[in-house]
């Protein structure tokens, strides 16, 4: 018998059957008018799930090559952006925009904190940007920001808001176009349960605008390249992921079947219940304790037993993938994702054998707890 | 019934069933041990297919994305690089190296004609340039050119050579190592059988080396990013196309399996088959009519038809997919691809369907004698 295997990491996710079957169907020609149709359907759900009017450019590449579409479309060199970080991903943008010359100011705070609007808008009156970068969920720490307000104060003070969704899109609510966002960036491998390699980005008219004016070098990742590709010929410019396209099409038809508002109720209820459960064991959450947290749950392990050392038991003995945390947080953290598609039964299972290990490393625990209390938050939360 | 569909492209290619069921598995997660050991395994089979020592970059990237990745990481803004181009891609890397600022001396044949060694020294004796570029199979003629010594001038003019193999490696020979190649730069669509969406580049000890001096912006594409990723942990900087690299896994066993050699040879006599079988009917070749013309089939139609309306009399009356020509050339040139996954009775398959198309559009053809003499050629070039 094979292993039985569980990916409980907040990306890649694991993929429904019908969608790995729509991935192993033959390869499409990409001038084709099979893959054309697929094409302009994909974006169009794509489109439904990113609650926008806007043009979306899907890329063949993971969720930091569109960031990157981002930085090299909207800035030239020297051009003033503020990016604000809570964690691993805002730091690697603030990286990124420097790379391509960017005159980067920071808007920094401790990995595990959840940025404020009022502090991006005194940011932003003491020190002008022409762009803000935001994080809407930073996968490392579990926060997932208040991102309306946030938006509305960079908007405010006339920058452009470009927002890293790729953990966050299809998880919980996001509005790019009620929300005054200008770029949404995403990828095909969290809650659009898609495997990794297809990226994309809506993009306002006015970052459309502003893309046209920008000086720096960039082919691959340039816009204008897909929007002409697709106006002229219903395709890309480059031989795009045909066989991960097939398969973002058939995600995306699913969860629109589901419903986004239905898809967000199960995030926040799962979101809920890992919370619940990893008190009941007696166990301390780095996660916000509120209900936007619904992309990955992160938990510190008691001082007894060394985060990584769980990490690999349960990967070891159960085939149990999570995820451990990053630099001085990794001896104490670990990261349960639920995104995607997901049950509470998955909640389960990681709790109890998250349970299992910890007792065994001999960590004061409370046995039997977790996961009753997973399922009952699950109910509560599903029934409210 | 669903249709039967023909891809016959030089890319996509038709991918095997278990390729594809390779890229269907359970998504694994990029950092667990798995994917290590399946990634550490497949960069091993590309430097055998592509014959090298050195270190193989692998992006989740169209092609293109690769050979961007040539320019980013060996180019500052001002250095002068020779580009030649013999068709559509090689001036497409022109364009690439001139959005990088590079000063770009191109050596330009015209589209079908094949580029040669001793121009290509006579140039750079007359500008020297400190890289050149050049394209191994152009995809848009049908012409292989003779790599070996055009690598080897450039190499002697001091250059750093960057070949763009992506639809000739593991059809036709290429040695990098032993031709003094620097950059080679392929896909996973084309003779690698597996669906689009990863790229590569081998890269040599003194590409290494330049590329820590380069000053232009760059990150996805960044060479030392993927290096230190490996190194430190046996995995890629971004999240990977893990399900593709699961099928370029797969499908690497399968072309080693078969052995380059007679892979080698497969291509040749697919090609050969094709050419015979096309002069059999009446029709001229547009690519040379010489044994390393083993990727893709150019050919002309008679005054009478037009290739545009072949092109799409295939497709709508029989799901069969060839490749159009590009400007010019449209109204009289169609291309049949014949790498990877293909055998002769492809090649009887297009060429009958052909015969049918033109013969229906009124084209004086000979009626027939194409795939008689398509199928006598193979045997005759695999007996030899």
């Amino acid at each position: 018998m094979p292993a039985r295997r569980y990916l409980f990491t907040p990306g890649p996710t694991p993929v429904p059957p019908q969608v790995l079957a729509a991935t192993a169907e033959p390869v499409l020609h990409h001038r084709g008018p099979d893959f054309k149709a697929l094409f302009a359907e994909t974006l169009e759900r794509l489109a439904a799930v990113c609650r926008t009017e806007y043009e979306i450019v899907l890329f063949t590449a993971s969720g930091t090559g569109a960031f990157e579409s981002a930085v090299a479309n909207l800035l030239s060199p020297g051009d003033r952006v503020l990016a604000v970080s809570q964690g691993e991903f805002g730091e690697r943008w603030q990286k990124l925009a420097a790379a391509y010359g960017a005159d980067v100011v920071p808007l920094a705070y401790a990995w595990g904190e959840s940025p404020r609007a009022d502090d991006l808008a005194a940011a932003l009156a003491e020190t002008p940007a022409e762009v803000v970068f935001l994080v809407h969920s930073e996968t490392s720490t579990g926060v997932v920001c208040d991102l309306q307000p946030l938006a509305a104060a960079a908007r405010e003070a006339g920058a452009l808001v470009v927002v890293d969704a790729v953990s966050s899109l299809g998880a919980v609510p996001l509005e790019t176009d009620a929300w005054g966002i200008d770029v949404v960036v995403s990828g095909s491998q969290k809650a659009l349960m898609t495997p990794p390699g297809l990226a994309l980005a809506a993009v306002s008219p006015a970052a459309w605008e502003r893309c046209e004016r920008t000086s720096g070098p960039r082919f691959y990742f340039d816009w204008r390249r897909y929007r002409r590709a697709r106006e002229s010929a219903g395709s890309t410019p480059f031989t795009p992921a045909v066989a991960t396209v097939a398969g973002l099409h058939a995600a995306l038809g699913l969860i629109l079947e589901e419903g986004l508002e239905r898809a967000f109720a199960r995030h926040a209820a799962l979101g809920r219940a890992c919370r619940e459960g990893a008190k009941a064991m007696g166990l301390e959450l780095f996660s916000p304790d509120e209900e936007r947290s619904a992309v990955v749950t992160a938990i510190l392990t008691p001082e007894e037993a060394d985060a990584r050392e769980l990490v690999l038991a349960l990967r070891d003995r159960f085939g149990i993938t999570v995820a451990g945390g990053h630099g001085e947080l990794a001896p104490r953290l670990f990261r349960v994702g639920h995104i995607g598609w997901f049950d509470v039964f998955d909640i389960a299972t990681a709790l109890a054998a998250v349970e299992l290990v910890l007792g065994d490393l001999g960590a004061p625990i409370e046995r039997g707890a977790a996961v009753t209390r997973a399922l009952e938050a699950y109910a509560e939360t599903v029934r409210a």
